[in-house]
């Protein structure tokens, strides 16, 4: 899923998205809460018909940008106060509360508020988050269920096909892992989503978490890794059993000037190519590599147009959407580990030499 | 025609521009002589080859933005010395360099190196700069036609068909005017463009000297209108028999939040636009305005993301383009006269009150 913070994936249109084949969007309830308000959204009916994209879009609970993002933030078994980090003024954020702003705006899949420990953590912390993050689910669910059977006066639902996921935390302990999973499917949700990975911890250490605890969730619901990753993560999720990513990584690094392509990061800035006529991937066939030259997208970094921002971030969605097809197709022909094998052979995280 | 300065109007793609109908674009001969530079975009193969762009482009010749936006700017008889307002830098722009520059960057049109004095200005000064036009056109034109004939080895061509416009000065003198284009025509060049208008001077001062000095220029050869304009100044222009235009103000105001329509200006960021569910213009088929609410395109601005300009971008060019199809349209119909009374009864330039 691209992620579309504030209702708009950055530097690209919903035309492009729709034409590089993106089936769903990721917004974010935090941002989205504080500004232009979601009671305001659901005036106009959701945010769907607010932001004029008509496919699926998944919204978080706001708990991780409230943790991150907010000043003052205080967690208590309530919920988390913080201070807007637009105004300053203050809010609470609820299970509850979480339920209630993505009821309003509308979005296919909301997600519980979940509570998210800074990697690395004692395991007393983890499991304290652990054990909240299965209360705060239970509230959750019967809050969604009861808006359902009947919104209270000041909340205006306005997607009755809304579903909900719960979320598991435990860190990189397994043990932990199994419990949050444990509570999570007492609770019970329409799908899955592993939280607190990719906060800083090693690939190996994440995999690992995988390896254990993705077979704890249900075959038949979707399960959804948050916040990752690299395109290698991705294959290595998938291979574990993950059916599900957001990730900020296509559109941010494009916009610092960062592409992927299959043998690993390109940096456009670089001096190279300031005369190199190739296309970003000679291979590749989106609407960026078609058409313009290493040599133009490193004038326009350089030269600070917005251009360079919605080219590299086309081409990287592309990459991105693209993997995903491709892993898709191999699972469909049975020759996913063959397809892991030869994309992890090929692509490296570090910067390409050529 | 869009103004992309640097290879790029500024906010879009060159797939949004061919879908709008935009059929040439404008490339500003300072920015893209300081980066990249000329002579790597000629052993690119080019402008078009560099930024691919297949449809006509037309290049300035530098000095406008060398007067307004350089350091240092001295000019003489010999041309302009100025220092780089990216590096301070030193560079001499003469009305050859203005040629080779040009040549190199393989523009279907080029523009010859003129002075436009500031307005107002004395008399004195407007005539010494209209005959120091004259010289320097003169320069020009043989130093293109040498290079066509057989260019220097330190000048590599990249379009063989480029042609070169001649400018008209003379600020708002008739006289200065009428003397300044019996020295252009004398030199003889492929097109005539009137430069030193829209420099602060009231609209009707600008018409007035359309009314005495269009008809001076040959009817079977292309008139530009440099700089220009309003929406309203397109259409004043056009009865004067100007064919040509290039103008910042769609794609620059639309960063600013400021979108044309039918009947004037609309401030996006007001928050009376908050709440708003039609289009911009309700009666618009652009892309933007089938498909988004002014209340989505206030968010964005407000928010500060790069869509607003992308999308308040297209819908300016759209409006600018389409008026200038209905202008086509209306001439080849002979209802002109009807159109531009319609326009001009519909169209303000104030803001719009709902």
């Amino acid at each position: 899923m691209p992620v579309g913070t504030r209702g708009a994936v950055k530097a690209v249109r919903h035309e492009d998205l729709e034409a590089l084949g993106a089936e769903i969007i990721l917004g974010n309830t935090y941002h989205l809460h504080l500004r232009p308000g979601d009671d305001l959204i659901a005036r106009r009916g959701g945010l769907h018909r607010f932001i004029g994209w008509t496919r699926p879009m998944l919204t978080d609970s706001g708990g991780y940008q409230v943790f991150s993002l907010a000043r003052m933030c205080r967690i208590t078994e309530e919920g988390a106060r913080f201070q807007s980090h637009l105004d300053g003024a203050n809010y609470l954020l609820t299970p509850e509360k979480a339920v209630d702003i993505q009821a309003q705006l509308g979005s296919d899949i909301a997600m519980v508020l979940d509570e998210c420990p800074p990697w690395p953590a004692e395991e007393s912390a983890v499991r304290a988050a652990v054990e909240r993050t299965g209360r705060w689910a239970a509230r959750a669910r019967a809050r969604h269920l009861s808006i359902k059977d009947a919104a209270p006066p000041d909340v205006l639902p306005t997607n009755p096909g809304q579903v909900q996921f719960g979320i598991v935390q435990g860190g990189t302990f397994h043990n932990l892992r199994a419990q949050s999973s444990d509570l999570t499917l007492e609770v019970g949700f329409d799908g899955y989503a592993l939280g607190g990975l990719s906060v800083g911890e090693p690939s190996e250490a994440m995999y690992d978490v995988l390896d254990s605890s993705v077979g704890l969730l249900p075959e038949d619901k979707p399960r959804y890794l948050m916040g990752v990753g690299l395109p290698d993560d991705l294959v290595e999720a998938v291979y574990r059993g993950v059916d599900m990513f957001d990730c900020v990584l296509p559109t941010r690094n494009a916009r610092n000037g960062q592409v992927f392509v299959r043998q690993g990061v390109l940096n456009i800035k670089n001096a190279r190519y300031a005369e190199d006529d190739r296309a970003l991937d000679p291979d590749c066939t989106c609407p960026v590599c078609v058409r313009y030259s290493r040599a133009y997208l490193r004038h326009l970094f350089v030269a600070g147009e917005m251009a360079s921002a919605t080219l590299n971030t086309l081409h990287n969605l592309h990459f991105y959407l693209d993997t995903m097809r491709r892993i898709r197709e191999a699972i469909v022909f049975g020759t996913f580990d063959q397809f892991r094998q030869e994309f992890l052979q090929t692509f490296s995280r570090t910067s390409i030499k050529e």
